[in-house]
């Protein structure tokens, strides 16, 4: 962390923040300049608070040269995270893993029916929504706990285990039966909700904020991680940008950014990033292309009359080939992962 | 709503969009272009889903013509809610409400003092923070439960309401002597908190969402006050742009554009927006001038050492100096209130 | 087009609001509801300018059916535009162009080595920056003229046609033996310089604007082909967002929606995207894999002392390797071109 | 400036960029961590291109301390610039001088009319579009030549000053009697047309482009300035965010940021940030009490028919209300101004 002081900064002051730096487990080197004077702090600097610096008189600006997160930061942990799902299944590490189902739980036959079809085309984990959230209080909101159990009847029926949405700490006990717990991008940052999800061991899928950057994404990442959960997934689903066309914008850097910050697994849902099912099929495969440990893809057998998100779900035979697709890519640039892990 | 049908629509779907439409109440009127067929549906539409209906192959696109917010809508309330917070304390209706206190609460003596010094320059209202969200697991995360405590003290010394955050459903019993419960930007869209604080009496002070459109804003409010619980206060705190200088960018157009929308009362909150105290005050004077019902400052008696958010914390000195103004700014506009809301 | 009147709108100004319309060469056609008026405007809308409507004191909202832009809609123009560049070079309708280079022209022995180098390697267009448009006053700001020299040293040593970034209208003469005009993000609404380009017929590589939604761009095309010059190939660059890790964000969704949207062609520039050469091979791919007709890459034989724009760059070795996988990953994916195309 | 090395940064490797640095002209200060090694330069880093030493293998970070414009900084120009328009008018300092008249000039009786009206309310410099940057081709563009000849006609009947949109540097004869060349928010990074404006005395206006941060926009009047014309006024008009509301988002923190950052007069464009003239009154009084200089307010004698941007002007009467309560605002805020300047 680098603290860059104002031009003739008071004497008192900065001998105050001298020794308030000296009780903070850090070494200060100054460097001394024309104008200004620059203090270097040397150490483990992630629980300084830059903004508390920042607020003294005589301080200009702080600076951070390294991450704050530590058991998300790759330079601490250079080996990829595999997530193991169930004795069959796991996340990261360079295999594709297809996650793919319906925006909405409707029905059992609709449930199970896409749970066999997705299975069939290669996928290895159900998705499909219970509770919702939804901006609109008016907006169907999900079948709730009668969509957990049909969740669990298709993973009963198809051996598929489950990645579902959880919306409050309270909902834990619920989803006990549930592989993948996954949290949206409005609660990206909802600490309440992380630091529960971090007291279990659970498999979390973290979505990334509408609007966050890579650091606010690997800091929540953190809260669960340092609550003693390991099993951290990261899924981008596309930031808010100018475009109207598209519903978000998917950030697909991520995948080889974050393969340089990070040891977690990133998956890619281009189903919600889109909202459009016709591009779906092109930007699976460029993030397949890109590296992805895997995609979270919207399966329905009605699109048409899918309860809600509809307009990005694809049918079991559009997605059928483009899993085809997607694992032939892979073959091709599967061999390049380990290059662009940058050292 | 308006409807936009694709070119040379297949007359079957076509038929079944009319089927479900007419089951949805609301009226529908065609009309037919050279190339294209526009649907007007008319009546209560806050309740049809215009994705579900975007998913139709036969649609081109869908615009809503009216907001789908009711409860928090103008057009249907076109008076002031003015949100009654104790005996002799209301925010809202034209009158400049000052809600001051340190980002959070340290001590009975420091938040005993403050609320002293705030409450003799014209604040009404007492702020503080006892449980803080931050994006570090590892930063201070507020005095918690203690810090309920310090602020209830104060309240006993000085009569002054409280407003702090509240940051999960299960702490409301902690919260039931606390006047206003401030929702977090990072919580606007926790649709869990803002079902269960829906259920409650309690005035809700709603920040903004970090990125979000006033739509996506009122649509939050609309979730507390479809629960039954009308004391919902607004409160701008900056939105997310690409400047770096300041924290965030205060949008100080939401005033008369919010005023125009809806009913409820706009609070400002200048210092957490910017992160700088410097710019505090001339924000304030903006903010008065525009005519917001109430501000946000922070107010510390010693800033340098406030534990978080310091920079943004002005002293009680150059608080009281900016009163004055602020009050002298609100006679010289006050009148002008009522012009401004477009009929 | 459809204009939405607000309740009990004043007769004598809706009469003459008709009656403006009806000089417009549109037809109207109203629906009305029971709070409010819906005017259908139906015939070429393109001329007709929606914030002069939106004055009037009637007008509630005005929102646009089909798209401003008619000569860029592939609405008109179903058939892909393939951009010819000299008698052995083309750019669009599905082939995978390379265009590869650095960023500064810097010496004959720099230029026409990496030409020769990225030609062996499967690129068929050299690029090179003569006039660079920088941020500061003070960077430095490309060879100009005699950078143009040397470019056209190299066409003539390899045979490759030069892309390079025109500034200004007034450099039109300079650039005559110059094959592909780029014009930058920056001059992307350079409104002045767009029409003096749609009076050539020289092909223009448009970049898009930092912050420019697809309607922007495509209208900013539209100047150029109203002006006569269809020859337009439009190139994503990255986008700014809240992310500071990548320079920009590269956005590889508008590949299959610009291919919806318009007939012209679309180039990806990873490398300026990301400003992170570690990032531009897995870009790459991703863009390759989503269909883009062409890519334009940075090359330089010492990339840590190219002039500008160097931390984007990758070395011929690199690129040799990367230009392979690249037609591999077409090989696999070449044959979904046409399915992509939203009819 | 601060360099962060990686960890274990090859010996040559290091070697050579001191011994480069060391031929720039800046002091190198290093400091070694127990991970990292950071080299600060001291010195006059402006010319120093940071992307290049970014690009190095052995470098991870580099930090900028020091501002990168210079002539524009207030750190090495304390004292307010005070534009001189005309004999009687200038800009700056602290004076709200307000700058008023329509969109688009469109006849003689327009302008004069409107001229003398504003004028009567206290406004001492005339605006109007006579070349008019529309995002389509297909809008009116402004009257042009015309347009400029009918805007001196008016000077010649007020005695008002002009300012008007220039879009290209082969423009410049023509505004040879203009006293304001305005340059457009599309046109603010067009460094041709900066270059040549540095070259003149003219007073620029250099509005803020729609996603410009305030170093960038510090940067294009650093352009102007190093080209050794001393005259520029910065212009806020909005940025864009993700609000719809409005058409763009106006920046009012930019007020006592600029004042801190740079001595250059700061005028605000609330008319065109907002698109809305029901919006206007109350930023402009917001605009005002945060100190700006002055304001560039849209003010058309009949705003239903202006042919451009109507939605955003006022009529005489509502701007004549308007200033009275501005310049009431100012005199209870003016002797403020002091104080804001952080030292």
């Amino acid at each position: 962390m680098i603290v860059i002081l104002k031009e003739h900064p008071d004497r008192v002051q900065l001998d105050n923040l001298m020794n308030w730096l000296n009780t903070q487990d850090v070494m200060v080197q100054p460097t001394v300049g024309e104008h200004q004077m620059i203090l270097g702090l040397i150490g483990d600097t992630a629980s300084i608070d830059d903004e508390l610096i920042s607020a003294l008189d005589i301080v200009e600006a702080v600076k951070r040269v390294s991450e704050p997160y530590k058991k998300a930061n790759r330079k601490f942990h250079p080996d990829d995270t595999i997530v193991r799902i169930d004795d069959h299944t796991s996340i990261g590490g360079g295999a594709l893993t297809l996650i793919a189902g319906p925006c909405s739980v409707e029905s059992e036959d609709q449930i199970i029916g896409i749970a066999e079809a997705v299975k069939k085309s290669g996928a290895t984990i159900l998705r499909g929504g219970a509770f919702k959230p939804r901006t609109s209080p008016y907006s169907f909101q999900g079948m709730g706990l009668e969509g957990i159990r049909l969740l669990l009847a298709a993973k009963e029926a198809t051996g598929l285990p489950i990645c579902t949405e959880i919306m409050d700490a309270s909902q834990l006990p619920i989803f006990e039966d549930i592989d993948i717990l996954q949290v949206g991008a409005r609660n990206m940052q909802n600490f309440s909700l992380l630091k529960e999800l971090g007291k279990t061991q659970k498999p979390v899928l973290l979505k990334r904020g509408m609007s966050a950057t890579y650091q606010d994404w690997l800091m929540s990442a953190e809260y669960i991680l340092a609550g003693g959960n390991p099993n951290v997934i990261l899924c981008e689903r596309g930031i808010r940008t100018f475009e109207t066309y598209t519903r978000n914008t998917l950030d697909l850097s991520c995948i080889p950014a974050l393969r340089a910050l990070t040891h977690l697994p990133i998956v890619i849902d281009p189903s919600h990033a889109s909202g459009r099912s016709a591009l779906v099929p092109d930007l699976s495969k460029a993030a397949t292309a890109a590296g992805a440990d895997g995609l979270l893809i919207e399966v329905h057998n009605d699109p048409a009359h899918a309860r809600c998100d509809g307009p990005q779900s694809l049918t079991p035979e559009v997605f059928d080939r483009l899993a085809k697709k997607l694992f032939a890519i892979r073959d091709v640039c599967g061999d390049d992962r380990r290059d662009v892990i940058i050292k």
